[in-house]
């Protein structure tokens, strides 16, 4: 079993070179919402969910971008509203979220 | 199918506040080993590996830690030769390697 149920991973990485990054995208404020939120909602913890930072997870051309694991489940986000049907509908009922998947072929 | 057939993600947190953190265990230089390592395999890249910078994964009484999904496995490490038993198990063999499992109790 995993650790945690969801393992949710936010890009925050910055790039000081003009190259598009999540950072410039409010990744920081949509992964404080997130993890606020899901604290909130009683969701954290092991067994329960992880809102994660990390580094640029390389799939820039669809920043701001987040992945759920185990599941492995890419989304793209724009705006609070977005992160909290991903809160609401993968993380507590296991539901994937259609309109905000990343297309497969989305690289860097 | 996962973008990445292994995504594994290594803690780099630091702490100012004298609590155990992994940047304190050579946590960096463990994640610059393992990613030139899994380039010079010729395993980076979609289908295939990602070794991705982390924030905190909260079970901070078994790092320096590092874990691969969507497999769900997680590992504490010491060295390089632990790092390379990584690459050469999980990341090339899809094995496991049983002496390096973090245990499912250790938590924060």
């Amino acid at each position: 079993m995993s650790y945690y149920k969801h393992h949710v991973f936010f890009c925050l990485n910055e790039r000081k070179n003009g190259e598009a990054a999540c950072a410039q995208h409010d990744a920081q404020a949509a992964f404080d919402h997130c993890k606020a939120r899901v604290k909130a909602e009683g969701l954290a913890g092991p067994g329960g969910v992880r809102i994660n930072k990390a580094g640029c997870l390389d799939r820039c051309a669809g920043g701001p971008v987040a992945v759920v694991y185990p599941d492995a489940v890419w989304y793209s986000y724009v705006d609070a509203c977005d992160i909290d049907e991903i809160v609401e509908e993968p993380l507590m009922n296991g539901r994937v979220v259609e309109r905000l998947l990343r297309a497969p072929i989305v690289g860097r």
